[in-house]
């Protein structure tokens, strides 16, 4: 018995895990500290109103003979997939119920999804991002090619006609940087793959939080259908980090070598995923009605004032930075050239802020740190406060 | 872009949702006919009270902001690994916590271990079985070869030492047939797997039919921890088809060139999954409490004296069968030398009944025929009279 030799291609711990790690031995080394976790990107408001209620029903509903349910369409509920049908057309993009397969979350969709591609492709991961793009690929043996985020650019990196790939990661508004593209600047990367035959794997978990004319779906732009899938999740938008649910679409005209991917997807699905919990979707779809929508946008509203004020404390310290305005995440240049794990040590040991180094992102993540708005306004305000303290020199 | 190759190896439709299909439309061209459905094995009780409460005051939690929780661990909480421990105790089997990975179902775990294993690897499938092992090994690229079940060896395939294969399938009581290795049987493929370096994936979803002597966990023997994984289910024990939670169990001691499944597995789950929500966890760890155990005892029980009429009335007919003592499903040979999916439609035009041909579990399955037992009792008497009425040629 042969082991998947490209297990070794994993670094030994998952980056947050390690962070979790770190942060728990400081705790337990220092019991009486106050520690402001502005590490891993959860949540900390509770379930809206429209949510709980709607949840709270399907599970009466499945004790009782008669509204109990079994299995469930493993691509998702009618219900649900309608109302994220709407939700796309509020936000100009058309798209039908059958191109949406709703699943546990994006995380599972980012991986699973690679079933449908062979071994033998070149991934073009953006660098710094989300550690799963590049982990997942390795784990299949897939070649990865960075696309360099920097300073230089605004950590929104643009195709380069010259090289050739031929699955493409986009997470706009992005994580961990916080940059977001323009209309202009997806639509370019859009005709970059459609002229060379890749596809992109669209990842918009952060859409919830992109203001004005910033993209959030890949699908305003038309003739994305022709190349992209996009990947989104309940987690960011609804708090649903601990529910689990999310969806790709895959519309119907993305075609590969004579097959529609949105079939193969269904049958792939079918021999490895049975469908989400019937009261999780029941509460997914009321995050989109008139009411779960309102006191959705009061969460972010109450998430993007941490993540402004946190910005605003950057740049009277003089400290560059993105992210923040389309975003919950904060990434900022490490002051004191500080490499980004020495920059973590050295936050947590002098005013106990749980950020999250950069060089976890990615080679090009080096020197920079990531800070996340999901805290309660009052530890942000503390985490704020120790950081500019932290920032004067003071400690 | 090139598409995974091994996409061609699948059949075009997943084996149920082919039958839901013809079933669907049987039921549009004849409107007016009742049809009796013991095809796919989904069950029809409503979820147990007591799962039902804690379900219902999780929800609760989730909605309030000091009892709200984020992201799960991604191998479960403690709290249902520590029942999961218990409950397996009782069985005999001692596992730890740290053993048990609380995922989103048995199908998926199915599917994703495989990330575990080369490519190169052989599976070892007993034929016929769950579609499942088939086409998640095939979408890999491993090779596959079959242990054959029959009616010679009561389809309980036993080890052939003339025979290498590195993952092995076993699974007990069986899907499609019912049959449930005794500690003997079961020992003698451990200790063929020990021998030969092989590893054992066990699904254990019906094992909460398994009556008597029959091992519930093949961890009851002792040298399975060197060898085996364990997959189980809520679905078919807490009716928990539609609410999806379900566990794998890789033991410490279970190496392979150096490496531990266990912290594998660890490392490869954080990079692709999420975790089960904390109302579903809540819900599973009530399945063991005391009362839920009973409650769930009591629907088990009511599925059955469904099995056991439908077996006692094949008995009548004179139809040889597996099945029905230790397990929700019935294998039938088809009578009058049909083949199994002759037989289907022949069973759905002439009374009604939709049961699955035995030719979707895999080439053995030919002229064999799956009946299950998870209806209503008033459905499974309907059934089970015009059966007879069939079976003696009256229709």
């Amino acid at each position: 018995m042969k082991l998947n030799p490209n297990f070794e291609r994993l670094k030994e711990n998952y980056l947050f895990s390690e962070i979790a790690k770190k942060t728990e031995d400081y705790a337990r080394a220092h019991p009486e500290a106050r520690i402001i976790k502005m590490g891993i990107g959860d949540v900390t408001r509770p379930l809206v109103p429209a949510v709980i209620a709607a949840m709270s029903e399907a599970v009466a509903e499945m004790g009782e003979k008669e509204t109990f349910k079994g299995y469930a369409p493993s691509d998702g509920y009618p219900f649900l997939k309608e109302s994220v049908k709407s939700y796309y057309a509020s936000l100009g993009a058309a798209i039908e119920t059958d191109e949406i397969f709703i699943s546990d979350g994006a995380k599972s969709d980012l991986g699973n999804l690679l079933d449908l591609f062979s071994t033998d492709n070149t991934a073009l991961v953006p660098d710094p991002v989300y550690p799963v793009y590049v982990d997942t690929n390795a784990l299949d043996g897939r070649r990865i090619i960075l696309a360099k985020g920097a300073k230089e650019n605004g950590f929104l990196p643009m195709p380069d006609r010259a090289v050739r790939a031929d699955i493409i990661y986009i997470c706009s508004p992005n994580n961990p940087t916080g940059a977001a593209y323009d209309r202009a600047g997806l639509a370019e990367w859009v005709s970059y793959a459609n002229d060379t035959g890749a596809v992109i794997i669209y990842d918009a978990a952060y859409e919830r939080f992109a203001e004005g004319d910033v993209p959030r779906s890949i699908f305003v732009i038309e003739e994305a259908k022709y190349c992209a899938i996009e990947c989104c999740s309940f987690s960011k938008t609804a708090g649903f980090t601990g529910v689990r649910c999310g969806y790709c679409v895959i519309p119907f005209a993305l075609e590969r070598g004579g097959v529609r991917l949105n079939k193969a997807w269904r049958r792939l699905r079918a021999a490895k995923f049975n469908g989400v919990a019937y009261p999780i979707q029941r509460g997914a779809a009321a995050a989109y009605s008139a009411e779960g929508l309102a006191q959705i946008d009061e969460n972010i509203r109450y998430y993007k004032r941490n993540a402004s004020l946190l910005s605003r404390c950057l740049d009277e310290a003089g400290v560059w930075h993105t992210g923040g305005k389309h975003s919950p995440y904060i990434w900022l240049k490490c002051p004191c050239f500080f490499d980004s794990r020495k920059f973590f040590d050295c936050l947590l040991d002098s005013v106990r802020v749980v950020g999250t180094p950069g060089a976890g992102f990615g080679e090009n993540g080096e020197g920079y740190f990531r800070l996340t708005a999901f805290s309660s306004f009052e530890d942000a305000q503390e985490g704020i406060y120790r950081l500019k303290e932290f920032l004067k020199g003071k400690v």
